[in-house]
């Protein structure tokens, strides 16, 4: 049984199982309708992570892991004797759903090493496994939170990219995580959060998620951070990833590159908050990990209603990376690392 | 008579004298709607500077010196002896219209000058001087696009911000006039236009110009910009100027600043072209250059439609300030100055 722990300033959960199936509060239609929906496949799993019913690197992971529950128990009850085979299809899909995103391909790891282990009937099994991943995930963020909250020297504010909190994992966030436990702490008092083009990640996700747990927050667009860094209004600027390589690179949400470069010149601080399974030592380097391009239509079009000139095209890379050298602290669930390189990096990981 | 000299790849103009009024081309009904609308007073040109009819420093002080005449026309019907002290209050109204801009004082104060020495009937020879201001800044815009352009070396691309196209200006363009003057001479090949929220000049504005005079062009989010220029796509960022100061400061569309920080720490080199009654001798320095605030709305909605959670603040400046210390060239109709200063100021202004 899933222990869902909610303390002060952590009321959202947007990743559910429920009786035999998935419940995801649907991203696409926050923050005007708080609208769920019901998933019996991982076919139709792996389509809502590729829409964007669900996003946010560990919240895909947590996602990928009830859907190979439900592949499992389907692929059991029509060939009880080679389900295991034939489950392969419906889990390459899921892998093939984001492709920057490594959480998504740990969670499918770990469930598929269960998968080899099983006997008889796998459904109970695959979902206490896939319960303790969400778990673990929750866990390692109120963890996070006491970690990055510690970092901060009390001060007036910090900024915030992209939506970290409750939407995009298990529970509570990872950068939104430490902004929750810095705010009930006393630690910071409020939160600038950019709105995050195309997908308004910030307006739509982060200032909901900020309004309901009632802390203080101002929208600014994205281009105004380094007018506000200049102005001496922000202390750190702290935000999630999608993946990190072993040198200690870090992908995170478009935007994020322009942030970091801004922060070291103005000397703001920079925290990247992340699970370790968002750690790929299989990656060298930033280089090698693989962006995204999404459909041109987000930035061209608001909803349906286009923007844009006609005739205009647009170039819509949905993440950058920053290298480490411009990481001030990479917080994980295992400690933090100052100033993150391959060295240290790979001691956290094997500690 | 005012001659509208215009080339390939320049079919457009925003602010025209028609018989006996001002029109402007709706600026806020762009791109889908190509709606003009007739002024007759200067109270309803101050209206449509406030709302943004008309944007863009050059425009706004070609609209306000037509609006003077408007109001020096009325005045002098209703009070021949007494008129010019009855124009006050509209010239009043006008200045109050934006603070950032210099350009809109600057024509004011031509025109106001033009006011102390006329005889008889204003009308004519103010008429004369407006339409004497809005051919001197297609021609300087002409000039500037020769003179920036010479400083690109040829390459692919070039990144530009905001709308500072015929739109902007009295025609042509400041830093597009030097993209039509670039594209037009085989310098480059292809622009990028960041979208610029929160009032998306680049999508709605630039991208429609670039469209219109057949320029290629891909449209980005502002915060995408750092990772284009890691890729080394661009070898300049071109932008305008709203304002700047006696030591080289720049006042322009807020996210420039943004830009100018990430331009330096990419090698890329940043052009800022402006006439040079956008300079402003009487501002030391860009701390002393007012930053407007604009409406909060302007970032929480995209047309009528809200994009924000509910509950939700946001913090709207206009403009930022980039240090003269980040330009590399600033290309005036009186010539180019590297590496601006204080001291190559002063001498372009009294050459």
């Amino acid at each position: 049984m899933l222990k869902i722990f909610m303390s002060q300033h952590d009321s959202i959960r947007a990743v559910e199982w429920k009786d035999n199936h998935l419940v995801l509060l649907d991203q696409r239609k926050l923050p005007h309708n708080e609208q769920f929906v019901q998933l019996y496949s991982a076919e139709d799993t792996a389509e809502a992570i590729r829409n964007m019913v669900v996003r946010g690197a560990p919240a895909i992971g947590i996602a990928a892991a009830y859907a190979v529950v439900m592949a499992a128990r389907k692929s059991y009850k029509q060939y009880p004797s080679d389900w295991r085979n034939r489950l392969e299809a419906e889990i390459e899909t899921l892998r093939n759903a984001r492709p920057t995103a490594v959480n998504l391909m740990w969670a499918l790891k770990r469930m598929c090493a269960e998968v080899e282990n099983v006997q008889g009937d796998p459904e109970e099994p695959l979902l206490a496994l896939a319960q303790r991943l969400h778990q673990e995930d929750i866990d390692a963020n109120y963890r996070m939170g006491e970690l990055g909250s510690a970092l901060i020297e009390p001060s007036h504010s910090v900024l915030t990219h992209c939506n970290t909190g409750s939407l995009a994992t298990g529970g509570y966030g990872t950068a939104l995580g430490v902004i929750r436990s810095a705010y009930s702490s006393g630690k910071i008092e409020h939160v600038y959060a950019d709105e995050t083009r195309p997908w308004w990640q910030g307006s739509r996700l982060t200032a909901w998620e900020l309004a309901k747990d009632k802390i203080p927050a101002h929208l600014l667009c994205d281009g105004a951070a380094a007018h506000l860094m200049k102005q001496g209004k922000v202390s750190w600027v702290i935000v999630g990833s999608d993946r990190i390589a072993a040198n200690g690179d870090v992908a995170n949400k478009i935007g994020t590159y322009s942030l970091a470069v801004n922060a070291r010149y103005h000397g703001v601080k920079l925290m990247v908050v992340a699970p370790t399974s968002t750690i790929d030592l299989g990656t060298a380097s930033g280089d090698d990990i693989p962006i995204e391009e999404r459909p041109q239509e987000e930035v061209l079009n608001v909803a349906t209603q286009r923007i844009a000139a006609h005739h205009t095209q647009a170039w819509n890379p949905a993440f950058d990376v920053t290298p480490a050298s411009l990481v001030d602290a990479l917080v994980t669930e295992k400690g933090v690392v100052e100033h993150p390189s391959a060295e240290k990096i790979a001691a956290l990981m094997t500690s």
